[in-house]
């Protein structure tokens, strides 16, 4: 099978990341260009790989007819943009989440891709990793019955800098957004109603950037289960990254990724070793899985796993998140979607 | 030290296992009389426990001045008045929960215990279960630092009989009201509001005997903290019982007791065993620590580790829950305490 | 059905835990008197648990016709006369191990109790641990396929003093003696030869004593398995006593019991409870276990379920391990026996 | 820093995976030729690491100058060969394990190594993984006091095919061989005696080969400490790589790698999933982090983690454990030597 051409635009963190993953990690990928806005990064990026092109620009990827695939690590707010763009010059995309704040820009979106009748994957990585793959198939073969009560912790070791935290769309967009993914992911049923409570408990610098830090959120499913995510900036001890799902016939639960499985004992206690940091280091795996789907959906023409719907429904959780949490009333997403 | 008279009020399930305690594992107490309505099993129980005295009326043991303190396992529509003549009469009380489901009334039994001062413990045993005692203990130094979420699963094996649910009070009152308990008792600060999600997904009798069967209830606590409950009327794997507190310095969760620590693995998996199936196997040291704490308050004058008002304030959280689900609204308890 | 009226004889440590199990945790017992050299002992524990005799010769109990069985807890010198007395006196008997220290005392004593035709149980308690009785269960049933390698992990949390050290027969007799026991009953098949490894590496004072402190053992079993004991006589972190059985067609082990499932994490790592303390905390229930089995055995006529040639193997196999230790080889219990 | 051009001799199972590995996850590794007898497989493997050059002779990666390591993974009796002609063409060497059968010709190797005064680095990769290496760090800043007891667990899910068992060298110097350096590695002191005990209890048909395929093996450290290796080959529940330190100040252990967290309860019980499969899911990283650590020592001009020496002596134990087993008698390494 011929291998698929792809052109990396942003070469930032986690491009460099899937960068390296293409070029390396998934067969099948050919890491043909690179392109970030500052020029020394691709070029950096572009050695470092063993990739071929490196531009500034990344209408030269677009331009570029040997090139089948887009993967978009681009900010934010270039995601529709590029996304029409790549769509328009006939190519495959992969893009970051979320793919816009704005919720009727999406929708213009993905009707450029429909349109154009490319195939876009949106980055939910926690779809691909192991642990919650594995929870996901039980739910679905049914080792666990009927799902009655799902839950979601979901604590970053840190929160980000206040810089990005003001332009970050809020805890909701930003780091919520993969939970709403994953509540969708492990029960396959859609969530038509949410209530939120939280608070500024980490960091007053946080609150005064206009957001929160801690939350609480209560789930309802159109299937009549329900469920509850848990969200933190800061858990001292590391990436915490568990699901839970109740059902009819059983519960299915996962821990922690460590480093390692030591155990020691002493007088003073059994201790064994802290989570992997955070996801970087806890979701390694499931960046390279995503990337190999993305890849296996291209050459055999599949549908992509995490599709542009997909991308688009945690918005506007998000949104139905934000104005319980402003209101202090559980809201359904139909207000959100009515309000468009 | 001299031992402590006891009399027994109720010698069911629960009045039974107590009576045992009482005779043969809690230090100091003399278990001088036990009572029934029905005459043969106040006889069998005393029997059984080596008990000089069985009656069928428990005033015969209000009425014995050698008797210094009851124990009332009574059925819940008995222990108001009971309580009231208890106190009247000097005795120390030991009550099983809930005091009653009448928020007044319980006010007035509140009364008359403050006015006979005598000592008043609820019986929420499982502020004495080793492991959520550990977890509150280790809240409590701040080896967690200051705590910001609260998760508490309780999920019982199988749902009680249709006939008693009728008579429960509905799942807030009955089963959550322990839960609500250990809300209070592992953080150390009010809950001043609660939001509740739930639905009949056990079985449909329930439903029509009026009540529900599975809940997801947010809870917001006086100093900012934020949490949840999850219950379920039937987890087929037995008795889920866990908890975890969340802060700024970290976490603290329990898993379920299990009969023993075995890990078996074959060609299809590794197996371990499923937990204690119910409340009497997984409780059995906490009815005995209860007793020994009750005990000891009276011998040395001590306040009851579990008051009145330990009491009553759950009873409180269970009507605002009522109110929080048939309106889908969260519900202050203020707003309980101001209609009454 | 009637109770059986028992008699302890020896009220130190182990004695008083047999005599409050009796008294108020074994169904169908009735502790009918004990007796202690030390008069003031008896005495005490007879207040205790409620036991209307105290005695300070054992013979008063013997001759007590009243009384059905006895329990032996004296000291390990007195073991083999008491037993010979009682067994003539037609008492069923209970003995802590080990029965003697030398085999041919032990042969005169098995004889004596046969000629009696009454029971003896020896207290090899472990056997009634819930843990090691799960384990034995799956193996017996197969659930592993044959039994290839055995592992048998017992480390004490701190060693006797040294005056105990001195007339304790040595480890092998005194500690190892134990797990000589769990050897036989995890597998259902007879060690044959044994190879030993040990040294002094806890307390040189141990060695001083004429004792080793810790060891290696390996056992070869009739059936063709193989194995290992080890042990320590400190363990810092607390009583460690694990087992593991590996067979053709998977593996079982058990891990330490805890005083709780706590669980925390801090910036410092994962932290956990100690293994609980000593024997006295860690087996508490298989000490009711064993006398409840004790009773049965009695009350229904049924062989014990630890007999005298149960309590005479480790003997030989503690014998088999010195000469191995001595000899730095292989030792066939064999050679024990043909040496008698 | 200028990468290593590395030659990579023999694409078999292992050596392709190391082809890889250099190719595209060791930074400063370039893979500039692989060889192999087989022409095809040469071809292919270059193909797959993108690697510029393929031959049938090993001869030609060894004259060509601007290569200046070698990694060998080649079959067992061409090890001594390659490397004693890449020692003289002045090549730094990684060989797979063992180097020989023959001691002596070991040491004719070690010269020559010794005398070009090139690296030498055994495959030894367990030394790598996280893991192992978290207990060696542990112990060796002394977070379990002084090591008293050592417990190595190595268990194959599956036998080799019969045909490789004939030519294996018989499984102490074939499997065991992993874990005699494992018991080196861990404690940092050397094994000076060794007692075997073992059978055929898995397959017959290895029994007609000569070979045992189950064993028990007693270490004696010449530091004091003693231990123990137990070995099958065949676990159906998958790859069993343990092991647990034991000291004065505590213990450590490690568990298996699985290839989840999920854990799941039914009413049938709790279910968690098997470990990963054989050594090259186990190992993954520990074979990256072997070549990392040997492209490291090439270019940083350090010595290698895993010497020459490392390599020879678990072929000493591997003779010392033969002899055991055909003598059922403890053996002295110094015996080994002594007959060279």
């Amino acid at each position: 099978m011929a291998g698929v051409n792809v052109g990396l635009i942003g070469t930032g963190r986690i491009g460099n990341l899937h960068a390296k993953n293409l070029a390396f990690r998934v067969p099948g990928a050919n890491l043909a260009a690179v392109a970030d806005i500052r020029a020394q990064a691709a070029e950096e990026c572009a050695v470092e790989c063993q990739c071929p092109a490196a531009c500034q620009d990344y209408r030269t990827i677009l331009e570029d007819p040997d090139i089948e695939a887009v993967v978009i690590c681009s900010s934010t707010d270039t995601h529709a943009q590029i996304i029409e763009e790549a769509a328009t010059a006939g190519k495959h995309i992969f893009c970051e989440k979320p793919l816009d704040f704005d919720l009727a820009r999406i929708d213009q979106v993905l009707a450029a891709v429909h349109e154009a009748g490319v195939k876009l994957q949106v980055g939910f990585n926690r779809r691909f990793d192991s642990n919650f793959k594995r929870v996901r198939d039980l739910v679905a073969e049914g080792a666990i019955g009927t799902p009655h009560i799902v839950r979601i912790t979901s604590r970053d070791p840190e929160p980000p800098p206040i810089e990005y935290v003001k332009v970050s769309g809020g805890i909701f967009l930003d780091m919520t957004i993969h939970d709403f993914d994953m509540a969708r992911y492990l029960i396959g049923s859609e969530v038509t109603e949410l209530y939120v409570a939280g608070g500024v408990m980490v960091d007053p610098e946080i609150g005064k950037a206009g957001d929160i830090d801690t939350t609480v959120i209560t789930l309802r499913y159109a299937n009549g289960a329900i469920g509850t995510i848990d969200n933190s900036r800061k858990a001292v001890y590391g990436y915490d990254q568990r699901v839970e799902v109740f059902g009819s016939g059983g519960v299915v639960m996962v821990s922690n990724k460590k480093p390692d499985t030591a155990e020691w004992s002493t007088a003073d206690g059994v201790q064994s070793s802290l989570p992997l940091f955070f996801f970087i280091e806890r979701y390694t795996d499931s960046y390279i899985a995503e990337m190999r789907a993305f890849i296996e959906c291209v050459q055999q023409d599949k549908p992509p796993p995490v599709t542009g719907i997909d991308g688009r429904i945690p918005v506007v959780m998000g949104y139905a998140a934000i104005k319980s949490y402003e209101e202090n009333r559980p809201v359904k997403l139909s207000e959100i979607e009515a309000a468009l």
